[in-house]
């Protein structure tokens, strides 16, 4: 039999893609300035035995395999290649299980970061990691992406809060890794392994989930600065004076302009940076924030409004929300096909300012708007880099300043990916990043678990 | 040249240790009743480079390598094999940095764990990881067994703090993993592949470890329970309440009837649990600690103390930090040369008043003593089985009982070890509990890593 006979005698004809309209849909992530191929079908399994039958099928046939959640991925993680069999985990979308008396919860991988979020919240628990896609995207892409968000800053990124998986392995068996109880440490820590390796050791097909209390009411302040200085030092003021905000956002002057010029809130354009900053400590709330008040005026914040509610609060985060249409909107009032590459680095919480300084530089140097928005409080901003799509020359720009950060921040001791994972984007840079022995036993991991370069081949390492 | 001299030449010879009354002094752990074999020699490198030396020597000799700590686990993990090289990471125990503004500290592996807490605690920081033994096992040990401790209730055991790690490979090369970022997610996660991993990947050399503030002063209380089903049901009504307390303990009747004997305190030897929780949430703690003696005398609780002040506190815990010595205690009143089998596992919270049962009758079955201490808040029990060391049968009793709690233990759904590691007390539950496939890939793991089987040879897996 050929291999989409095979394929479609063993799931059903209803679980298997082959019509090429359909397929283009499946090509890739939201990184779309990455190459994305073209697959041979896709399948779009129900259930653990499915995907093991597709894997075992696809090995048989040496068609590599690429898992897909929501794509809503933005470093090319999620793009098909030539000839593959896209798997779409998205109608495995079960909350198999919400154990309240353990805070835990056991999902499928494509339920949808939101649905999960408010099934605990309806009992009173909390599942913190928040990606910007939460709405859309999956447990099963925010696991194998690791994703961070707004929260991390207090709660970590998703890897804190798997406890155990089951993973369909290249050669279509079963593993299930880790535990249901709060503690445990045995054996090598798998589950840690595959949460981050964007579909390239296995396919996750089950997730467990460690679970928190809801979090309690936050509030909500918003500070300007006159130099991104000053807003750097206002981000160690607040941690050396051992305070642990539950957000600390910055939106650097670019962004205050987009913003302005999309959705006019009256915020100071001339500011080289906006913080924004929560506490969620309940009856400590207010205090927590008028302390981050003050540290932000001997900062030297030339403006600070403090939410007195809830209501409030949500309004100053709308300025960090609109963040991105706000930046697409610039591109496209610059250029009809104007676009965003979506930068994402890490550099240890005291080098931000610096980090700020040295993106205004490179943008300056090659002409092209940048405009930084990031995670203050983890020392992980996200440059949005403007280029015309349709200019060749413009993206070629753009690209140069990307690599021109990326080499600033690694410089400054920062990391390639504080959140959005290497995928396609960051093959080189996390490369460099390694060393020769890193990705020498990078690779040995990969062998050792996926010896013929079946799972996503080409993503991650080169 | 011969292994020795060659390893004298490269290290100097006042690193190397071959005199026979010395050598025994490296051969074992804790855990006693564990098999140890006899080293050919000890090193104890004072940097990496010694250490890096000393693994290729060995591999081309084809010696077995052994790295230790200070020899405190309780799993046989750092036990010597016959015709090793030990290589003891005490001399490596310098804080190489403590960064208060980014809030993380690199240590050499040989740094003991309260000397990083007390070097964190005088910048006003915290390295929250507590193992009992947190005044003499090292970091390298806590690292490499992934510790836990009492606080981990609400704080985590070691891997949720570790960002980086430098490892000598089997092959002798320096890899370096992780990040000094406090966000990153740049390739595979190698750093919590070597947490745990008790020495059979590689060997650190220098850890990065994420601090956090100062924690609050906490506010503690301790409760008798008539049942350990209502001990259990408290456990439950405070989780399900929302609260996080930091410490939540549980000594069984054995252990209050020992802990009588040993230092009388008027505990109620009839009592079947006594639970001792603290809270340290600052200007709510003394709210939240009286909604947890209000749950605890709805679960049953026949006494309730609350300590008012940090003094009181610390008295209740010497409950808890007499266990061990009181069953120990135990142990020698009851035999001349009684000892005790340490257990550890770990259940879902909900089924510890099963376990509980379930161990009290096992024990009555075979007529040996067991106590048990345990973190209750985790569903972390530590069985402790006493035994007649100098009589055979007495030890096998005690074995066979170890066993009996293991399967009951998994049967809850549980897992064999919550934060002593596996080493090698526990491989074949371990096996047990992983299944054909686990195992399978815990061992190509291990080959991609270590090919030639060259460290800490027989831990972990058989």
């Amino acid at each position: 039999m050929t291999f989409l006979d095979e394929l479609t005698a063993a799931l059903g004809p209803e679980r298997v893609i082959t019509d090429h309209d359909l397929l283009i849909s499946y090509r890739r992530d939201e990184a779309d300035l990455c190459e994305a191929g073209m697959p041979l079908a896709v399948v779009r399994p129900e259930e653990t035995a499915h995907v093991a039958a597709a894997v075992t099928i696809a090995a048989r046939h040496g068609v590599p395999v690429v898992p897909q959640g929501a794509r809503t991925g933005l470093a090319g993680g999620a793009n098909a290649v030539d000839g593959c069999l896209v798997v779409s985990m998205l109608a495995m979308d079960r909350i198999v299980d919400l154990d309240t008396a353990n805070r835990v919860a056991t999902v499928q991988p494509g339920v949808v970061n939101a649905v999960l979020a408010r099934g605990a919240l309806a009992e009173g628990l909390r599942y913190p990691p928040d990606p910007g896609s939460w709405e859309s995207s999956t447990i099963g892409g925010n696991v194998a992406t690791n994703a961070g968000g707004m929260c991390c800053v207090k709660y970590g990124v998703t890897t804190e809060y798997v406890l155990g998986l089951e993973v369909v392995l290249a050669d279509g068996r079963v593993l299930r890794t880790g535990r249901r109880t709060p503690k445990g440490v045995a054996g090598y820590d798998l589950t840690r392994l595959f949460v981050g390796s964007e579909g390239t050791l296995g396919i996750i097909t089950e997730i467990t989930v460690a679970l928190r209390p809801a979090a309690e009411e936050s509030l909500t302040m918003v500070a300007v600065f006159p130099t991104t200085a000053a807003a750097g030092d206002a981000v160690n003021r607040i941690f050396a004076a051992g305070l642990s905000p539950s957000l600390l956002e910055l939106l650097d002057r670019v962004h205050l302009e987009a913003l302005e010029a999309y959705r006019p809130m009256g915020l100071d354009t001339t500011a080289a940076a906006l913080l924004l900053a929560a506490v969620d400590t309940g009856s400590r709330a207010a205090a927590d924030l008028e302390v981050i008040a003050e540290l932000a005026r001997q900062a030297g914040a030339g403006e600070v409004w403090q939410a007195t509610d809830a209501t409030e609060a949500a309004e100053l985060l709308q300025a960090r929300r609109l963040a991105h249409p706000a930046m697409e909107h610039l591109a496209l009032s610059l250029y009809e096909h104007g676009g965003l590459i979506i930068d994402d680095i890490a550099v240890p919480r005291t080098r931000l300012a610096e980090l700020l300084d040295d993106i205004v530089e490179i943008a300056a140097k090659h002409d092209v708007p940048v405009g930084v928005v990031g995670h203050a409080g983890d020392g992980n901003l996200h440059p949005n880099i403007v280029v015309d799509r349709a200019d060749p020359v413009s993206v070629a720009a753009g690209q140069r300043v990307f690599d021109e950060i990326m080499e600033r921040g690694l410089a400054l001791g920062g990391t390639c990916t504080g959140e959005h994972g290497v995928g396609l984007l960051k093959r080189d840079w996390l490369a460099t990043e390694l060393g020769e022995v890193g990705v020498d036993i990078q690779r040995a991991v990969k062998s050792a678990l996926d010896p013929t370069n079946l799972l996503n081949p080409g993503k991650v390492l080169r």
